[in-house]
C-alpha cells in the first residue's frame, strides 16, 4: 500500500513537472524583450546586445528586434545567442479575423527574413507544435498544426514533381505531445522524425510564460535560436535547437501564462514602495529592498513552496486568445512558405 | 475604427468576465470549509454555525459537515443557510481508479442522503454541468455529463411504464454552456428547460475557486442551498437556487482553481511574519499588520488592478484532475440514483 | 442478469436512435433539390412547386430556390409549404478560405432576405447548433455555434441600450445535445429556452442526409420551415417550427451523410441496368424493375434488416468539411445580422 | 485559377486517402477471423491455418485463434504469417463498466502470452495509437494513448532504478496522426521514434473495417504481424512490423466501420437469392452467380466509381462504442504490463 501511494505519488509528481522545479529562484519569462526590460533599468546599454524598435502603422504592429550578438549579450540577457523579433499589438487580442489577417503579413515578413537568413533554399520545412493539447493555455502548438496546410505527402501521392512544378515546398507538421502522455522526451520524438524525414528547416510553436500579465495574448515573439530547456508553458527539458538536432531551428511563441511566482514578487515589490512612502516604516521598506538576493529568494521561497512554484496564472478567456492566435500563426506559415494565390488576388 | 475598437474591447471584456469583478475587495473561496477556518480564528464558536467533522478508515476520507443554520451563521460565514459537506482526501489527486471508486461510493451516500432530505421521492433527476467545456479548469461540468447515464428518454421510446417497472428514475442532464458563448445567463437556460421538463430535484456541478492551493483536486463539497451568483470558477451571476428555480437544488463543486488576489494577500501575510521577526522592522509589521482594511484594499488593489483581477492560478496537470474527477462524480451520481447491479455483485 | 442485459440494450438501442427506425422504408433525403429531381422524372412540373435556378459567376455558386406554395405541392415533394435555398458549388470542399468567404456572402444574402420575408425587424436571433458534437458529421451545428459571436449578453453587461447604439441584434446561441446524451427532446430544450428568453426569430443548424454522395460537403440548404421530425444526420423526432415554437424558424442544414439504403437502392438499380441490357436476362430485369414497392421493399429489406437500418455513409475527410463548412455558416450569420465594419473596408 | 483548383483537388484528394483506392477490386476486412469464414465455405479445411474457438463461461467471451503458419496458409487468407486471436462478445457494446473489466482481463491474459512469446523480457513498449483523432470511428488509437499511464519517463525524472526497484517495464506512448494532417507516413514517425527511445517491443492500436456490421463493435482482434498496408480505417500506406521495425510488433484493433462496398455485394447476394427463388427468373439469378470475378467487378465498379470507393459505413452511436473500448484496450495494457496493486486487492 505504501508502496503503491509513493508510486501514485511519483507519476503525479511527475504529471505537475514537479522533475522541472527550478533550483534557483527566478521569475521567469521567455521573453527577450521582457528580459531587456529588466537589464535595461540596471545599464542603458548592455555590450553585445542591440536593440531597435519600429512601428507599422498601416497594421498597427509595434516590432522589436532584440539581437544577442556575442556570449557577454547572452550572459547579460539569460538568453541564447541569436535573433528575437517580438510583434505587439494590443488588437491582437480581439475577435477581428481582419486584423490578425494583417498581423499575420507582418508576421510572414519577419519568418520568411528569418528564415532565409538561415537557409537560402528551404525545400523541406517541418513544423512541430509545442505543448499540452488538453491543457488550453498550453495547447497553442497542437492548435496551429490544426490549421496547417501540409504538402509533404503529396510528392509521394502525385509523383516527385508535383511540388516542384508547383513552386511549392514539402511542409510537414508533427504534435509530440508532453512527457506526461508519452512518457518521451519532446527532443526523443523530433530528433527521430528528423531523421527519417530530413527537413532542412523547423519551426517550433509553443505557448510562453511571460513576465506581465500585460502580455498575454498580445505579443508574438520569433526566434531563431530554437527550444531553449526550461523555457515554454510546459517546461521542454531539452533544447530544441540546431546545436542539438542539426537543422536551422525558428520558434515561434505567444504568451500564455504568467507564472505564479512573478505576483508574488510584484507584490514584495509594491510593499516595499509602500513602506519606504511612509517615514515611520521607511526603514522597514529599506531593509527589504536591501535583502541579500539569498535572503530575498528565502522570503519568497516561503510563499511558494512547496505550493506555487510550478503553478501558473492565466486569464478565464484564454480558450479565445488561443484559438485566434493560432490561426495568425498557421496562417504567417501559410504566407511565408506556400504559394496562395488566393491571398495575392 | 474607433467604434470598432470599442465594440471589441466590450466583446473581449465580456468575454474575460468583466462584469463579473468583484466591487469589493475580497479574497474569494467557494468552500464553506475555508470560510469557517478563517471565522474560528476570531472565534472559536460561531452562534447559527455547527460543524462536525469525521474520518471513514476504509475509503481515508475525511468528511466535514458545516450547518449554516439562521440568518446569523449566514452573515457571519457569508454562505446561504443550509448543509456544506466536504469530502478531503490527498489521495484523490492520484490516478488510482480503485480509489476515486471508492471516494465516489462516500459522495454518492452522502449525495443520497441530502436529496432525500430535501424530496422524499425523486422522480426526475435534472443534472446540470456548469462550466465552459473549453477551458480545462473550468471544464469539470461538462465533463460530468459527458459521463452520465441519462434515462428519461427511456420512457419516451419504450412506454411510459419502462423506468417504473425497474426501480429506476429518469435522469436528464444539460451543458447550459457559459454567457460568452450562448449570451444568455444560465439561470435563463436552466430555468426554461426546468419549465419544459419538470424534473423535481437538480444537482448542479461546477469548478470552485478555493483559497489554497492544497483544495485544488483533493476536495469535493457538496451542499444542498445551490449555486450562488459569483461563485464558480466562471462566476455565475444569478442564482440557481430552490428559491430561483421552484425544485430543490443540490451542487457539488470541485476546487480547480485559486484566485491571483489570493496569492498576492498570501505573500502580504508572510511580509508581515518576516518584518515582525527582526526588530529592526517590527515596527513596520505592526504598520502593516494593523492598516485599515480599506488601507490594505488599497495596497494590494494597487497589484490587482487593473491586471489580476479576474485571473486564476491553476497546476499544469489540472486536465488529468479535471478527468478523474469528473468520473468520480458521475459514478457517485449513479450509484446514489440509478440501479447498479454491476456495482451490486 | 438477464434484466440487466434487457436495460443495457434498450439505453444502447436509444444511443443507436433505435426509436428513430423508419416503420415504412424510404430512401431519406433531407435536401429538397433531391426530392424535386425525384419527382421530375415522373412529371415535368409539378402543381404546387416552384422551382427556379441561377447562377452567381464571380462565386461559381449555382443557387436553386424551391418553392412548396400549397397541400398538393407539400404531398407531391413529401416537405413543408414553404420555400428551400440551395447553394451548389464543387469548390466549397476544398480548403481555400477566400473561396469560403464569398459562399459565405451568397448565403448571408440569401439568409437576410429570408429571415426578413418573416420578420420585418428581428432584435434577437436565437442560433441553435444540432446534433452531436462527439460524432464527426453530425457535428455541424455544435460548431457553428462555437464561431458565433453571440452578443446578447452586451446589453446585460454594459446597459440596455449597448446594442441598439451601435445598430446591432442580440444575438444568442445554444448547443442543446442529442437525447442519448441529455435524455430530453430537443425540441424540449429549445422551447423551455425560447421561453425565458423571448428571441423573434430562430435559425437551426444541422447535418443532413442526402441521396446522393455528389452532394456531401458541396451543398448548402436554407429553408424558413424550420426542421421537421426525422430529419437530419441525428433524426429529431419532434418539430423545430414555426408552428411549435411560436417564432418564424429558419434552418441551414449541410449534407454530411448518405443513408446505408440509398447504396442499397443505387445497387438494385444498376442490377437492372445491367440485366436488361443482355437478351438472356431482360426478363429477369423487368421482373426486378416491375416489382411492387411492397415486393421491393422486402427485397431490400432482407438486407436492411436488422443492420443497415439506422447506419450512415461518410467519406474519410469528414473532418476537413465540417470544420471549413462551420466558417462558411458562422460568417455568412455574421455578415447578415452583424454590422462588421472589417468586411466593408 | 485554373492551377489553383487542381492543386485544390489535390490536396482535397490526398485528405480523402485517395492514394489508397485499391487497384483491384476486394471487399476488405481486416479481421482474419472474417477471411477464415470466407475461405471455410470454398474448402473446410486449409492447409497451412490452423484454427481453434473457446468460450470463457465467466466473461461471456468467445475466443478463437487463427494460426496462419506458411505461406501456403498466407496466400489462401491473404493475411501474414502469425497468430491472430479474436475476442467476441455482444455486450461489450454496452455501458456497463463490470463487464468492461472482465474482457479487459481476458484481453490482458492473450497479450501477455502473445507478448512474451516473441520477446522474453519486455523492458520498454512503446504503444502507437493509430488513427484520426478528429474522426469519430478513426480515433480509437488516440483515445487509448489518452487512457494509458505511461512510465518510461519516470526513470529519467527519479533515478535509473525506479522502474527496476518497484517491478515496472517502461512504457511510451505516441499518437503519430494521419498523412493528411501530417505529411508524413506514419512509419516514418514511427521508426523514428523507434531509433531514438529503442523499444523493445511496440503494440499498435487500430480502428479496423469489417465485412459485416454484427462485429463492429464487439469484436477484438490481437495479432503478432504488426500493422499492414492498406489495413485500418485510415488505410495505412506503409507496414509497421517486425521486419519493417526490428522489434516485435503486436496489433489490436476494433472494427469500427464496413466499407461501403460491402453493402453493395451483400445487396448482390440477395438479389441472387431472390432470383433464383423464382423460376421465371431463375436464369438470371444462375446468370449473376456465374458472372467470372472480372464481370462482377465491372458491375459492382459501375456503382462504386468515383462515388463510394473510400467511403465507409458506421452506425450513430459510435462515440459511445470508441470511448467504451478505448477503456477496456488501455486498461487490459495496463493488467498486462504494469503492476496494478488496485487490482489485486
Amino acid at each position: 500500500m505504501e508502496e503503491k501511494k509513493k508510486l501514485g505519488a511519483a507519476l503525479r509528481q511527475s504529471a505537475r513537472g514537479g522533475g522541472c522545479l527550478p533550483r534557483t529562484f527566478e521569475i521567469r519569462t521567455d521573453l527577450a524583450l521582457e528580459k531587456k526590460e529588466d537589464a535595461a533599468e540596471k545599464a542603458k546599454e548592455l555590450s553585445g546586445v542591440s536593440m531597435r524598435e519600429w512601428y507599422r502603422e498601416e497594421s498597427r504592429v509595434k516590432l522589436t528586434k532584440v539581437e544577442i550578438l556575442n556570449e557577454e549579450g547572452s550572459r547579460a540577457m539569460g538568453k541564447a545567442v541569436g535573433t528575437y523579433i517580438t510583434l505587439e499589438a494590443g488588437q491582437m487580442a480581439l475577435k477581428d479575423e481582419d486584423y490578425h489577417r494583417q498581423v499575420s503579413a507582418e508576421l510572414a515578413v519577419q519568418l520568411k527574413n528569418l528564415a532565409e537568413g538561415r537557409e537560402k533554399r528551404i525545400r523541406h520545412l517541418l513544423v512541430v507544435g509545442l505543448g499540452n493539447s488538453s491543457v488550453t493555455p498550453d495547447s497553442l502548438g497542437p492548435r496551429v498544426i490544426g490549421n496547417l496546410n501540409v504538402t509533404r505527402h503529396l510528392d509521394m501521392e502525385y509523383g516527385a514533381d508535383f511540388l516542384r512544378e508547383r513552386g511549392m515546398i514539402a511542409v510537414s507538421g508533427i504534435v509530440p505531445g508532453v512527457m506526461a502522455q508519452t512518457g518521451m522526451e519532446t527532443a526523443e520524438i523530433v530528433r527521430g522524425i528528423i531523421s527519417q524525414t530530413k527537413p532542412d528547416c523547423m519551426i517550433a510553436i509553443d505557448a510562453l510564460a511571460a513576465r506581465s500579465v500585460r502580455r498575454l495574448g498580445t505579443t508574438i515573439q520569433l526566434t531563431d535560436t530554437g527550444i531553449h530547456p526550461g523555457s515554454g508553458v510546459g517546461n521542454h527539458r531539452r533544447a530544441l535547437t540546431e546545436e542539438s538536432l542539426g537543422i536551422p531551428v525558428l520558434a515561434i511563441g505567444v504568451p500564455t501564462v504568467v507564472g505564479a511566482a512573478a505576483i508574488v514578487q510584484d507584490t514584495v515589490q509594491a510593499m516595499i514602495r509602500v513602506l519606504k512612502g511612509e517615514s515611520s516604516t521607511q526603514e522597514a521598506g529599506d531593509y527589504l529592498e536591501n535583502l541579500e538576493s539569498e535572503e530575498q529568494y528565502q522570503l519568497i521561497r516561503e510563499l511558494l513552496e512547496p505550493e506555487f512554484g510550478p503553478f501558473y496564472v492565466t486569464p478565464p478567456d484564454i480558450d479565445e486568445t488561443v484559438k485566434a492566435m493560432s490561426y495568425t500563426i498557421s496562417e504567417a506559415i501559410h504566407q511565408a512558405f506556400l504559394p496562395q494565390p488566393s491571398f495575392l488576388c
